[in-house]
């Protein structure tokens, strides 16, 4: 065991058995710990490191969920075997700032269409794995109401939407840092639907919008939808969206707005810092350009606090925040929401035009669930499964996938990004692995310029420890097409 | 009684009980039989008219219903007092024929925020009368669907949709005398978002539909929410939309589409006949133009057989198929469907971007409520309702507004047409009917040039016997306005 850590800090914000569980998981990356090691005993450590034995124990356990260590009874706690470092993080993408017409075609509708074969691992669409979600309570709830108000069940509720779930989404926006009322609030058909209102509300076709690169081509889908143009602003797969090339974008081009994942970005996990945000939300104020801010992952954080939102720091009513409860309760049910600052009248009618009203039911089943269901208690299971896939999923690519790979280190969410050898094409992955019963996102589709080739997006979601033979296969086929070559088997 | 009639048509698709009611009807509207007097014994109209007991107490209920005539205990059957003839027809409007751009702003949100407000009559919105429909049991069907698959219920189901609904879509086709596959239907957000999606796929801002006048304001409002130029079409009260100005129209402007409500037209009830259904769709055909089906209101048809859809004459695939269950089952369920013929792969892609999915449990519901909770038997009851409730509607509007009323005469739907005084304003007559807390829907907002000003629509789903007093408050108001001017009380 290398010499005693100095100290830990016991002030931190991160608990001391994940310091200790960091600091290990250093020394298994930098090799120092190799395969097969045994570890300290946990009372050795203890005493060397000295914190207590429930904290080793705690971080031993973590490092087992991480994938880094396995327990052999009565013998003691192993450096995993086949363990390698996780693949460094990717490089920043550059590339030039210009409008491009989007065209997604048939190729989005792909992965999504798999998430519907059952017999697939589903490693593609962004869906949240059932096992986490709590659908028997939930439908519960949604039978209650049902029983309970069964005409005002079936009957319209007009937009905004039923005055429980605007409640509730208000009280919930405290912890983002907003303060929003009620009546700012627009219940939708999920983030898809008020990320649409928004778009069909500020753009017509030919307009210019600024995006991330890469980004959810559901985005993109949508500014194709509306023969909007896309103006791709580099990412950073820590930071979020680079606000100095966005500074750049906005003296060059006409803008109509800007889209933005600050929390947990779909597809690379980013978070973009606080200061960032607020330099944003001023920098399009300024100009008096809407933003137009995607937080559909901002609960499923990996840290205790979730994240604030760029509404927090709207002073100017620019800032249109779109979620909803997709991610974490029940993407069927459908129940998105809008809080549109300035534009919030004209959102109503638009929601009034696309959709006449959304269903009632959902959005008071979820309102029951958020008032009294135990939601707090839920998210913080999902953070803590995550969290584990996650690190895992991170682990077994580094394990699997061939020199030369890349892969992100998401803070939230349920995403995770991979920068493969130059060599390999997304598209090819994506057919041999649908050969094996895996379900990938082609990197390509991130892209209205079809950048990323060698890129693809994995689902951490269904990334559980059993699966690990699925992601072999998976690192072989990327090896094979690394070295050989694309062409047909 | 006058002179025995000729005969009845025992061959005639008409039930004979509806013969014989229709005949005295006749006789009432036309003042032969008189207010307060009494009609023959039952039995001696089954030997004066040759028909049977059955059928003469059958046409007694029939006109009991359509509030004709009362029963007195130990006395008989008198015709109803006060009843004056319902007032006659309105005239086809006329006007000239070229593109407008559409700004209903405001207003079309108005009367659907009434329709929120407990306290009102409901005759504005089209909404269906809660007590017509299987509320209970539709709730209870979506509760034994969540709890038997609690995991598919709260998951994504993809467009086009859950198989089990379009299933049943299909089936229910064949009585609109279409042969659809499950695979052609896409489950949407009600029928407006199917009009939405149809309208959002097949034209850019600044180009030009046709559609009827008077028309639904929702279909004006897509128009509005994408920037669509309207061409108003005049629609006939009775046969729907003119085609020989359609032709017209389509000779002197570039139409990308035309949006028609063949069956029970809202707000006019017209039915168009198949014959009219079958050369529109032809003459479309021959110029490519595609054309969107409104057939919201065909399954309230107060005759035994559902109408025919116009898709049922399209052999190119031009006939883009919208319609729901919001009329008939549940509006706050928002699960509708469309049949979009050669357009279907584009709108399956337009529907993720739009929507990304449609809820799940609400389909899964309706399919299993169309296949095993009595659909037709509860249509029955519907149809039978509203026919009803329309006939008391129209006598009621004939005792108590003021000379020169005209008003339509629906064969299906729920909407009623009425054409006043000139002088009457119908936004003052909004005004002060919200004031008695009687909601109503303007006329002007039914065309986007404005016209009907002297128009309004009311809903017949609230219009029961109990309402008699409000409608002749809101009678009373329009006398007022006819005579005295629509400026302040």
């Amino acid at each position: 065991m290398p010499s005693r850590p100095s100290h830990f800090k016991s002030d931190s914000e991160i608990p001391l058995y994940q310091q200790v569980g960091n600091r290990i998981t250093s020394l298994i990356e930098s090799g120092t710990l190799g395969a097969g090691e045994r570890l300290p005993s946990v009372r050795k450590l203890s005493r060397e490191w000295a914190v207590s034995i429930t904290t080793v124990l705690e971080a031993y356990r973590l490092l087992e969920n991480r994938g880094y260590i396995e327990v052999r009874p009565q013998s003691g706690h192993y450096v995993r075997p086949r363990v390698r470092p996780a693949p460094p993080e990717p490089d920043f993408h550059r590339s030039r700032i210009q409008p491009t017409a989007v065209t997604l075609g048939e190729l989005s509708v792909m992965t999504q269409h798999d998430a519907q074969d059952p017999t697939l691992l589903h490693l593609g669409a962004a869906i949240p794995n059932p096992a986490m979600l709590p659908s028997e309570r939930l439908n519960r709830a949604l039978s209650a109401v049902a029983r309970r108000s069964a005409t005002r069940a079936t009957a319209y509720e007009f937009p905004p939407g039923a005055k429980a779930y605007r409640v509730e989404v208000a009280r919930r926006a405290v912890a983002a840092g907003c303060a929003l009322s009620p009546d700012e609030i627009i219940a939708t058909n999920g983030c898809t639907g008020s990320i649409f209102l928004c778009l069909n509300l500020l753009c017509r076709p030919g307009d210019a919008v600024a995006v991330e690169t890469p980004t959810y081509y559901g985005q993109l889908r949508v500014l194709e939808g509306l023969g909007i143009q896309a103006i791709e602003i580099p990412t950073h797969h820590r930071d979020g969206m680079s606000l100095d090339a966005l500074e750049y974008a906005l003296r060059e081009h006409a803008i109509k707005a800007v889209i933005v994942t600050p929390n947990f970005h779909n597809p690379t996990g980013s978070l973009m810092p606080d200061a960032n945000k607020e330099r944003l939300v001023s920098m399009l104020a300024e100009r008096e350009i809407p933003l137009i801010e995607d937080d559909v992952y901002g609960d499923i954080t990996f840290e205790e606090e979730r994240p604030r939102v760029c509404k927090a720091y709207d002073n100017a009513g620019l800032v249109l925040l779109c979620s909803s409860f997709s991610k974490t309760l029940a993407p069927g049910y459908r129940v998105g929401y809008l809080a549109g600052g300035r534009f919030h009248r004209e959102l109503i009618k638009m929601q009034i035009t696309v959709n006449l009203t959304t269903p009632t039911l959902p959005q008071l089943a979820v309102a029951e669930f958020l008032a009294n269901g135990g939601y707090e208690h839920h998210l913080r299971r999902i953070r803590r499964m995550m969290a584990h896939q996650m690190t895992w999923l991170r682990g077994a690519v580094g394990r699997y996938f061939p020199e030369g790979t890349r892969v992100t280190d998401p803070k939230g969410g349920i995403t995770l990004w991979l920068t493969l050898p130059e060599a390999v094409d997304c598209l090819a992955l994506y057919d041999r692995a649908i050969q094996h019963k895996i379900s990938i996102s082609p990197g390509f589709m991130f892209s209205a310029k079809r950048h990323y080739r060698n890129c693809i997006r994995l689902n951490a979601a269904f990334a559980t420890e059993e699966t690990e033979e699925q992601i072999a296969i998976l690192g072989r086929i990327a090896t094979e097409l690394a070295t050989k070559g694309n062409g047909a088997p």
